[in-house]
């Protein structure tokens, strides 16, 4: 900083990454903040905010030195360092150090498919690439594709040494850092720098990357602790603060969209950072345990999981109250069925997307809400919500305008905020798609209320056209795995000679019960139809009984694939008639 | 924003003011957002936030249409549309609608000196004047001095019609705002585009007007949420979150340093904005009781004054927890006083000035402190504490060094980070003199610990020099005010043969109580002496008992206007002589 001088300076005080670590660093040097469970060896390491700092000066130097990454010069980004890591003390320090010497930090996300891994890794032309152990056999197995883009390979792993692999010069870690000065003068970088390059998953084609800067990343975190600082939801109210009180177990891979943000909050703020490697649900539940874990983000997949463990009343989960959902949407008789096994949780819905870093939206409970009881309270909390102060977000109709705050009238959620992602690396195409009228278009359909809460109806992609009308997938996959004994379930389209497509449900009976596909039709009817959250019309008739259903690498619903193999599924499905002429389809809707 | 495509647009989305404004008019349009009561009359306004936003745009349309004022384009101001009011609905909405329109707010401190007001008016060049009723008379007492500059005056007032005066051309603000429009499209200006201009009060000199951008503002009101959100301190982590379930008392005058900031927070929150025109402790008491107040910030004097209240007791206050006392240190037997009087209150300190904004330092307590029991615990609470997050703050000594983290090497405080002021308006040669070497110099001397506790020592410009040695004078000041029969005092040194200066200590003794000034001596050596908080030689053995301690026009302690009475306190002092040999001060200093 040294050579900028007042008052430029001043006034344009750099919002940067580097400056989240300070805190800590100053005020708890000695206090454990880092610990890392090995998922498969179980080892643990325990690191002080001092001497985790001092592991990221070093790979600082380590990286502006031997490994000669450049820094970007905004608009242009720095040399790309990617990783292929599961959520490990290294990984998150290379999170902080490869922005703070104003590099681009690509996490790759390994549970993509062996060529799209070796796609973003060339698309992002990645200079350097960090490695897990566990991780280096995927590595080999596409090297041929990326060695010519890539120049160093450095393995990361808690053994010394390094393992037999087929690249040529690969250098350990901890050697690595180990040769370096504990100490680093982080640079006051312009925050427009870019800090991240993040792929989408590719669910519809290729990933594509959305671009992050300091600035940007370092407004999230900031709005996102003011969110949970006025917001009145149960799972947000608890007497424990947002301080070194809190536990927070980095459960999301680092590789997806930020692990949720949580590496940035969570250092900000001082919390003891818990990294599980990658999930597993014993892994889970001991880290819990052992390090008082108070809370979590998690996918809907993830919880159910959980639920169907047998071996969950084993582990004392009680510290454990604020678990967020997201990367889909929380079904009602999912969250009652956490809550019911385990009474110290709170589980809460919220929504965002690579691009929007991806912190968007969050369940929300006003004031007055509080007074309508637990039953609405609940309701509340698996609505998609609210969107965190500081972003603008709208449910526009085709034209671009907004639709009635009416809990009905369906629009696409647009947003634009200081860190939503300004583009895609390298397409310009694909840019042009999402962002035009001057927002970002997530390609997300939903309603709002008179309350200003937004709910998700589905992915445009996914919705289901049956005659002029939509139907809403995720509202029915919610409404199905509310009942008891469905652990989990997906709508997709089938093709119809009369409807153009009509409804197909993939459901997984839950371990221990027993139900047929009429029973599924049947619980619709009741719950729904009679209730009058849907319409007869809307209920889906075939119905598949499955063992598993298909699922991205986020662990989200691939729908793609269910899709790609819609013919199996249409072949396991049993047609449930209707029992009584009101409830036939064509007598709703003509 | 139409006019500003993408990309540039999204990823330097701007930081404004106006945004502040968009949750609590999204969110809850029909709840009651701001209270205003007026000081004298009793008269109760109330407004939903729709109604409340609703006005502010119609002052904005009023601003930019009939009162012809033009919006800046950074670094240049816009023009300067001044305030001389008290906390009322009306000045909220001009710490909207001015900004709002790319214009600077000049809220004039209506205490200074009608002399030094008329400068603020001439030295701002102020474009419009928006004055309370009861402030007319001050402008018409000064108006000689300022008519050429200011253009025209809005009178605001609960009253309909224009009340006598001298001044031409008055226009009345109700008026005014009702023949515009009630919409307003907040435009997306350049985030550095300046908001405010605030005068600190020249104690010292001529007042000097930090300026501040919206970004700036902002960046403030984020980091300080972000700040209460990480703390463990008992005053902040009440069940209570800071959404709309809180309930500020706005007691600060608009006019210093942003009212503590508390405009922009509350807003953003949307907690119910509660506004006692000025203080008095009648309205203060009412206004808790029947808004049901659960947040204030307080001067000392403010919670001195209430401990002095004989009508304290008729009033329900129990729904007021945190109570922050800035503006001056808060000494641990107010605190105290004020508790056992009021047992819901959590009394804390914090530090800022109006050249920082003013939100700086905050008092902290970790999670390891909570254990040590609430005798330390209150202790921590009046220390001036830690930096608020994403400020740069250093204890310095004379060549630049951080001084040791021993709670006892004192040094200056410097600070940067992104609400720090850049400079004073059209005043370079003082802009020079507090920031150099990349720092903003606070001309306070502080300590600071090995847990990264700061504590305020004393005003550089405050400090005693006796002999060779520094006596600060804050410390002596809390010490004192411990004793159960002090109401407040002041120490200020007077010139003295041998020591150059000597410490003189004026004492207001609390009523119902009878003390000496050897009581008071006799008090510093046991509770000081005697625990080695201080050393015997920085004992005052010269003090004045006084009916009053003269103040500022921030309710600070006038050590300026002491010193040009020293003659007359001095005479009123009485020698109390040490009763033993090792309590003098040679003995201990030889």
């Amino acid at each position: 900083m040294d050579d900028r001088a007042y008052p430029e300076f001043s006034s344009r005080y750099p919002l940067l990454l580097t400056t989240l670590m300070k805190r800590p660093v100053a005020l708890y040097p000695e206090q454990i903040g880092v610990v890392y469970r090995h998922h498969q060896t179980g080892h643990y390491t325990r690191l002080t905010w001092r001497q985790w700092h001092e592991r990221v000066c070093r790979l600082a130097n380590a990286l502006t030195g031997p490994l000669g990454v450049r820094p970007g010069a905004p608009p242009a980004l720095g040399d790309r360092v990617g990783t292929m890591a599961f959520n490990t003390h290294r990984h998150l320090e290379l999170y902080y150090a490869v922005p703070g010497v104003g590099a681009t930090l690509h996490a790759i996300n390994i549970r993509l498919s062996p060529e799209h891994v070796a796609y973003t890794i060339r698309h992002a032309q990645d200079h350097t690439l960090f490695v897990d152990d566990t991780a280096l056999p995927l590595l080999d197995a596409i090297w041929d594709k990326v060695s010519d883009v890539v120049r160093q390979v450095v393995v990361m792993s808690d053994d010394p040494g390094l393992p037999a692999s087929r690249i040529p010069g690969l250098i350990a870690y901890e050697d690595l850092i180990a040769a370096e000065s504990a100490e680093h003068a982080w640079a006051y970088l312009d925050e427009n720098t870019n800090a991240t390059l993040c792929y989408t998953t590719g669910t519809t084609g290729l990933p594509k990357g959305a671009v992050f800067t300091h600035r940007q990343l370092y407004l999230m975190a900031l709005h996102s602790l003011a969110a949970q600082s006025m917001s009145n939801t149960p799972a947000h109210s608890t007497q424990e603060r947002l301080g070194e009180n809190t536990v927070p177990l980095l459960n999301t891979p680092l590789f997806h969209a930020h692990g949720w943000g949580a590496p940035f909050t969570s250092v900000f703020c001082a919390q003891k950072v818990v990294l599980p490697g990658t999930f597993t649900v014993q892994g889970f539940c001991e880290l819990v345990q052992t390090e008082k874990v108070t809370s979590v983000g998690v996918v809907p997949t993830i919880a159910a999981m959980l639920v169907a463990y047998p071996e969950l009343h084993r582990y004392d989960l009680s510290s454990l109250t604020r678990v967020g959902v997201g990367g889909g949407a929380l079904p009602l008789g999912l969250k009652a069925k956490l809550e019911k096994l385990l009474p110290s949780f709170q589980v809460s819905s919220g929504y965002g997307m690579t691009e929007t870093a991806p912190v968007a939206i969050t369940a929300f409970v006003k004031k007055h809400m509080v007074d309508w009881g637990k039953a609405r309270v609940d309701e509340m909390m698996v609505k998609t919500g609210i969107p965190i102060p500081g972003l603008e977000v709208q449910v526009v109709d085709e034209s671009g305008r907004p639709v009635a705050r009416d809990g009905q009238s369906i629009g696409e959620i647009v947003m634009r905020g200081p860190w939503v992602t300004e583009r895609y690396y390298e397409n310009a195409e694909k840019t042009a798609e999402v962002w035009h009228d001057g927002w970002f278009h997530t390609g997300d359909i939903a309603t709002v209320d008179s309350e200003g809460i937004i709910v998700i109806a589905d992915r445009i992609k996914d919705v289901i056209r049956s005659g002029a009308e939509m139907v809403p997938t995720v509202l029915l996959e919610n409404l199905i795995a509310m009942a008891d004994f469905v652990l989990e379930a997906t709508v997709v389209g089938v093709p119809d000679p009369i409807w153009g497509e009509r409804p197909l449900a993939l459901v997984q009976i839950r371990q221990g019960f027993d139900a047929t596909e009429a029973d599924v039709v049947d619980f619709l009817v009741e719950h729904g139809v009679r209730t009058g959250k849907i319409t007869a019309w809307m209920v889906p008739r075939l119905v598949a009984l499955v063992d598993q259903i298909p699922r991205t690498s986020v662990g989200k619903f691939d729908k793609k694939a269910v899709r790609e193999r819609i013919d199996e599924f249409v072949a396991l499905a049993r047609e449930v008639p209707p029992r009584e002429a009101a409830d036939a389809p064509a007598a709703i809707r003509s």
